[in-house]
Order: structure tokens, then sequence, then C-alpha cells
């Protein structure tokens, strides 16, 4: 998506330890409109899929999966991480493990919103080693709803997440995928 | 708000406590669609005020603010609770005491996204005590900007914050106001 490749040169800061910070429009200020374009994109990506319900996490994941909901007219399910009084009944979870955090967390999500007549797009906002996805397939799995794919908005490609899933047969699609980001030199793979 | 009121006496449920659990479409599961109606019912409750910038807080309020940017044109920036590695540079903050978990917690906005030059309205998906309302008040004072007023989707009007709120000045409006729940009869205070 050229826009969002031109969002993230423009306004993407790069950091020691391959962090890239869009913190200007798509994990801390949202910038709405643009969140409603790539939901849009999303939309047209998995045109004829029969997806009936988008999966994401909390929190970060959130606003992309409200675009592409609206763009796409299904509902949108936000896993939790750990478990909290807002959450009971019967429970599909897993465990995450965070390379940003050092830590394992738990994800869960409520029975009652997903079932194995859904057909699931599981979207977020990064996708890096993949480990979230990786939770948010077992849970789509633990369900057994079918899974139509999985998007990331901003791929860093050059971790083996999104490769690794491909190779697996998952259908990943990203809206922007970089494949180096060394000295602040932010280089896109061609799609 | 009719729709949402009829929405709650239809989806949610009333535990011991006086929780009401509305993850059917609010806070787990997300009503894409309802939520973009509740935004633009945000919009026009809001018209001619001169909003700016949608604030809001990690998790469950990040949807629904998505919708009220949508429908407002505005860009909305999510508070963060406790600091993390992506937030970092001048920042506000300030301490919310959690009445559900028993614990306070730091909530940050990074300075950049929040100036003087902006109008703010605060949403919320909950307004039950008003702490977490009082936070992002807190936020909005220290970066200078103007407070347009406060949203929230539900509020518990027995208890005290949102009246509290009002009776300081703050213009705070609700989408739909439970007085009382008791026996899991739930009864909206007329607007």
């Amino acid at each position: 998506m050229k826009a969002l490749e031109e969002k993230i040169l423009k306004e993407g800061k790069v950091l020691p330890g391959n962090i890239l910070k869009v913190g200007s429009f798509l994990n801390h200020r949202l910038d709405v409109e643009f969140i409603m374009e790539m939901g849009r994109e999303i939309a047209r990506l998995f045109e004829g899929a029969g997806v009936t319900k988008i999966l994401t996490i909390e929190a970060s994941g959130i606003a992309i999966a409200v675009g592409a909901g609206a763009a796409m007219h299904v509902p949108a399910v936000f896993a939790k991480k750990n478990k909290t009084g807002n959450v009971d009944g019967e429970l599909y979870q897993t465990v995450v493990h965070s390379y940003t955090h050092g830590t394992d967390y738990n994800v869960v999500v409520s029975a009652e919103h997903l079932s194995a007549d859904d057909t699931v797009l599981i979207v977020d906002d990064f996708l890096a080693n993949g480990k979230a996805l990786l939770g948010l397939i077992d849970i789509v799995e633990q369900s057994g709803a079918s899974l139509a794919g999985a998007v990331s908005a901003i791929e860093k490609g050059f971790q083996k997440g999104g490769d690794e899933l491909r190779a697996r047969g998952v259908r990943v699609e990203s809206l922007a995928i970089i494949d180096s980001m060394g000295d602040g030199n932010i280089k896109f793979r061609p799609q």
C-alpha cells in the first residue's frame, strides 16, 4: 500500500534495536481517516474470502481491526492479554512469548465469540517474529473456525515471522513490508 | 441513545457486584457497525464544539474513539497504561486508581500528541466512579489543551463519577445512563 509506505517514510522513526516508531498514526496517536483507508485496503485484499469475523489482540491491533470490520461489514473480536474479571465462561487460551518484554503472557478469547461457523481474518498492527499471530492462529484452531488469513499493517520482513507462516501455507498479507531499516534508511519489499 | 439502551437490554448481562457485561458488542467482541453509529451520535452531540482531537485510554476505549474520530474527522490518541518502551520523550502522566483491580496504575501520553492548540473530547466505554476520566482530564490540563467535554458509551449513574464531574462544570454526555440494575433489572435515566 503505497500511501502507507509514504507515511512510514514521512512519520516513522527508526530507533536502535530495529524499533520502528509509528506512534504518530498507528499505535498511540491514531490517524483515524488513514486507519479507515487501511481497512478498505484490507477489505479489497480479502474480497470474496467469505470472512465473517476479524480477530485481533489488544491494544494496538484494535483500531485497525475496527477499520477492517467497518469496510468488510463484519464484527471484530479482540483477544485479551491475561485473564480479567470481564472474561468468564468457556475460554480459548494460549501463551505468547514477547521478545520486547522478555516474558510470556496469556491470551484469551471467550468461546461465545468465535465458533466453527466463522471464517476468521486475523489483523494486527505489526508482524515481526510472528509469535502473537501464532497465538491467534492457535485460538482460531481451538474454536474450529476457518482461517482466511492474516494481515498486518507493517511487517518487518527481515524478521522471520511472516515468511515462516507463508511457508506453512497461511495466507499472510502486509500493507507494507520493510526489508531493511539499517542506519534509519527504510527499504520496502516490492509488492 | 435509544438503540444503545435496547442493545444493553438485549445483549447485556448483569453479574453480582453491579458488573454489566457488554462483551458481545463493546469490549471484547466489537459490533463495528454499531460502534460507528455510536461515533456518529457522539459527533452529533459535540457538533460545533471545535473538537480537534479525541482522547481515550487503552484498551476498550479505542474502538469507540475510532468511531468518534471517523465521524468527526479528527485523530484520536489513546493513553497507555504503564510506561512502555514505545513511549519515550516528554510525557504527560498521571495515576489512576482501579476499583476493579484494587491497584493504582500509571497513565501516559506522549507530549508530542497533545498540545495547547488542541480542543479535546475524552471518550471511553464506561463511566462509573470516574477515576479514569479524572486521570485523562489531568493529562489534558498538563498539555494546556482545552477540554470540550467527555463522553462515555455507558454510564453507571448510580455511581458518582459522572454527576461529580458535571457538578464541577465538565460537560459529560453518556449515550446511555443506567440508574439502577438491581436483580438484573436495568433502568435507564431519561435523557
